[in-house]
């Protein structure tokens, strides 16, 4: 795309009322716009970001056998008082509105559920299991603060899948798997070398539930990692009881700010309870469905990789994320020949299916350098006279800063 | 996909609330499920069938220089009270709800009042003029009622672009291109041959505003067709001075009921004007930017997909909004074979990049014929001993009916 056409600009400051760095610095890049406290637009470049994360969290759902669906926000009161979760004294962060008749309808925090009530309709027989069922749906929470800019929001994207199996053993195998998913889906993200398994509180149905916790300053949880094992365990679970379960030693735990990424559950019968949801087992005798849940947040990701990765420039993408692969910068000379090649350059790239934004603005040097910084995006080409008369490019990495001199035609 | 893997199953009756037809066809084949009246989830059938429906929208608004967003549908009280629509008297169909702090937020029905305040960011100079920003946004509408299955609802997608000019005859040269735009969407879509581009209710700024409606009996709307120029008026505008002013013999017009699945708007400077959205002109002087807005329902198109093409047996989808390509339907023999082939012919067809929905269910033809009418893929591919004697796959048409044999190695 040609910087020139594309609507937003970079700003030197960010909102004075906006405190979280990833905010912060996603403002200022143009990727997002604060509508209100936690609430958040996604611009161009932003939405690129969101879309690519998307895509790599869609690919490993899909691979271990998840169907994508798209649930509503507007939710029925009398589907919630099943579990008894339509009651603000027991979830306190609800947002109800009314309509037109007078009735109450709330804006979906989860899809527990709702998605429960749904699979009444097609699961009835053990041939009808296993099921895993995601969506990205826009989740509503009334968070009393909501200072962590787009990794806590009052309106945001989430991942939410939900697998229907037909006993705890059948659930087991699902769950490990889905664990194996949400590892490499954060390794993929440029999250995996900070991004520990986490073990945390379970509830009825099992002892645990397992968190992946990005370790970063800007987190609200305390974790407590064993960097050798390569997990960590929360403070909300962390006792000595625990720790000789998992055989863990307390002297090697090291105390960490994090953020949690993603969070994987047992839910046991409670849903399928609550809904009546069984099936007709091969013995003909009817059992409840064992559910689980399993959650990403792509917008607390994006932040996550904002506050680890960026430096004091700017945001730093990795590749798989990044809004464009390529930021081509032209710093043009007064006869035009640095357009010619630039422009020549940029039809080439993308007719090579590579994806580049083109700084083709009337725009001084170090505007687009410190615009380029900014942006993040992970390889920077410089076409200048001087490249040029090496009929070449300067080459800059903006993670490492390297630098190096590429041939046009070797492009 | 395999059909056995699929989630969904297809059920013999509707809801019996649901009266609209396209909500009854999409509830019976598996494509949608009633959360609500008026709020529909989208199953794996369905939201393949919105993606495709989004993709050839996208295409067609990129085509015309569209650049994405996403903004939100939490919105804020004060940003609604510049225009006027915060109040209920003004708007009937807010959603409305509450902050935790007690303060008001609506969920927004539209975004004009969100956008233009967020252009201010980005809007100067003549030099950032002209601009076209639009998304694909679900919007919440408190419906009095809501009958008409997924062609109204109380939530649903909408793509929404929006165009920011320098002057009217700026302004004029993108409405332009956007209705050819629009044009091309509905040709693609299916709807062509009966969506006409009719004149309605301009407002302040323009004389009329152009709805593109499709014929059809589920419609809420009535419009004036005149089929030889290809246009038609819609009731609500009707008059002696109006016929005179476009040309029309109102002899010849015809009656018709109808469903507006799209429409575009000059907006004048009535939402510059109340944002303050100024740029400078190239003779130094501020000037209010002069704006345009165009609509399109994704889920209303696909209603009315349903409500024009379906025949008694089910749905018919048009190739470019289908959820598969190809119903490969074995009809399987107790030796096993038509199993090994049909599994080898979805193989192929998959490694070749044909999306095909493979009914390898152990279930008798009657009722895989059946359900293969009601889902509506357009091609259906039978494997039977029968036609595995002519190393052949049997090949319906599921809109002509028509049945011809295709040897396998040619597919």
């Amino acid at each position: 795309m040609r910087q020139s056409k594309l609507f937003t600009k970079t700003r030197k400051e960010a909102p004075k009322d906006e405190v979280a760095k990833n905010a912060q610095l996603l403002i200022r890049g143009g990727y997002i716009y604060k509508e209100m406290a936690g609430v958040y637009a996604y611009l161009p470049l932003g939405l690129r970001v969101m879309n690519k994360i998307v895509d790599v969290i869609r690919e490993e759902m899909n691979a271990i056998g998840g169907q994508e669906v798209s649930l509503t926000a507007l939710q029925d009161k009398a589907t919630w008082e099943k579990t008894g979760r339509w009651s603000d004294a027991v979830v306190d962060n609800w947002f109800k509105t009314k309509l037109r008749n007078g009735s109450e309808a709330g804006l979906a925090f989860t899809h527990e559920e709702p998605l429960t009530a749904l699979m009444k309709d097609f699961i009835s027989s053990y041939r009808n299991l296993p099921a895993a069922v995601y969506q990205f749906q826009t989740k509503f929470r009334n968070e009393e603060r909501a200072k962590s800019g787009i990794m806590r929001g009052r309106e945001f994207l989430m991942k939410d899948l939900y697998s229907f199996s037909k006993d705890e053993a059948e659930h087991a195998d699902f769950y490990e798997k889905a664990k194996a998913a949400y590892v490499r889906v954060f390794e993929r993200l440029g999250l995996g070398d900070r991004t520990y398994v986490t073990f945390a509180t379970g509830g009825s149905f099992s002892k645990f539930s397992h968190e992946f916790q990005t370790v970063t300053d800007a987190g609200e949880d305390l974790i407590y990692v064993d960097e050798e094992k390569k997990i960590a365990v929360n403070k909300e679970v962390l006792d000595d009881a625990v720790l000789k379960d998992l055989g863990l030693d307390r002297s090697k735990l090291v105390e960490k700010k994090a953020v949690e990424v993603g969070n994987i559950f047992s839910l046991g019968t409670r849903f399928s309870d609550a809904f009546e949801l069984t099936y007709v087992a091969e013995d003909g005798k009817p059992k409840p469905v064992v559910m689980g849940s399993y959650g990403i947040g792509p917008g607390r990701v994006m932040g996550a990789i904002v506050e680890t990765l960026a430096d004091d420039k700017g945001i730093v993408w990795p590749e798989s994320v990044a809004p464009f692969a390529v930021h081509l910068i032209a710093l043009d000379d007064k006869a035009g020949k640095v357009k010619v090649a630039a422009d020549a350059l940029y039809e080439k790239l993308v007719a090579k299916g590579i994806e580049v934004l083109y700084d083709d603005r009337d725009a001084r040097a170090g505007e687009k350098f410190a615009d380029s910084d900014l942006i993040g995006i992970p390889t920077r080409y410089i076409i200048s006279e001087k490249t040029l008369a090496e009929d070449s490019v300067e080459e800059k990495d903006r993670k490492t800063g390297q630098v190096k001199m590429v041939a046009i035609k070797t492009l």
